[in-house]
């Protein structure tokens, strides 16, 4: 049998660059199984949620705006920090709403993932809603003009081949809800 | 006709955190299109590239590590930075063949795509490797103790269901394999 493969133990954690809410830069000092000690970076940034959101004719939800990490316009999930003490959940409710004017009362969890396996950054939560419906006007408060686009599955694809997604959280997140045995196996109603 | 959506203009670029090549901190001045000006903090990572990498007999390589980003033990993907100067074909394939053994003869690219929307981070480099054979014993020279996993496509989405994938560009390159219109309409012959 083979032995499992251990944890590093932290055995020490010292602030580099501090920048908060929007990013911490912490230094980590680990020991490895093998009891060599290394020191790791390690990035503190705010978790966010991202959102495969559709209407109830099968139209996903998709913002069209300029994304400055990505130096070029992309389209976009409806995504957004989630807030200090904040139910990731309930921060997909509001994002939705302020982004895009939609509400859904059907939400899939697909799980939580990080963003860098070495420097960890944050935690993406991903999250499908169904039967989307318009309730409001969007009013999302970002610094980003952002356009509404409800896409089919077949124009989603086209957009995709045309290279109009620049983000990784966006391609995972439209991959994963186009990949039918992956979404049933990861996603869970909550609520 | 609707108006184009316009870039954000840096105004100025000044280093706040230098610990290159793992990580340096910037903070940009940026004029938006309606004149506002903002200071945006950048992170400069290292690019990466992620394969998809299988074997004639369609079993994928996966390795089997703890990875401090997750604090976990994850499924991931051959992957790891590409070197200054060099180009992220080579850097595949040179860490396809020291992190498992194997090479390929026939590689598919699938893009580039930024890690954050507003920090940017890093660009990820996705690939898919064919008809991989092995030709050596691997030798990361990494610090994770890793271990080789040959899974079939049935093993893969049940990993995946077991919550095995802990990093978001393992679960992209993970869907965006499996699922067959994306990957044919992202993917392009490279060599």
């Amino acid at each position: 049998m083979t032995a499992p493969l251990e944890p590093w133990r932290v055995l020490d954690s010292r602030d580099a660059y501090d920048a908060e809410p929007w990013l911490k830069i912490r230094i980590e000092t680990l020991e490895l199984p093998d009891g060599r000690r290394v020191e790791f970076h390690q990035v503190d940034q705010q978790d966010f949620i991202i959102i495969f959101a559709e209407t109830a004719d099968g139209r996903a939800l998709l913002l069209r705006q300029y994304k400055h990490g990505a130096r070029r316009v992309s389209l976009t999930f409806p995504a957004g920090a989630v807030d200090s003490g904040e139910d990731p959940l309930d921060a997909a409710k509001r994002e939705l709403l302020e982004e895009t004017g939609y509400v859904s009362d059907e939400w899939i969890g697909f799980g939580d993932y990080v963003m860098q396996g070495n420097q960890r950054g944050c935690v993406a939560h991903m999250f499908q809603a169904r039967g989307c419906r318009k309730v409001a006007e969007a009013d999302s408060g970002d610094l980003e003009e952002m356009r509404l686009e409800l896409l089919t599955r077949e124009e989603l694809v086209a957009a995709a081949a045309n290279g109009e997604f620049a983000i990784i959280s966006s391609l995972c997140m439209l991959t994963l809800a186009l990949q039918p045995e992956l979404a049933r196996a990861l996603g869970r109603p909550v609520g």
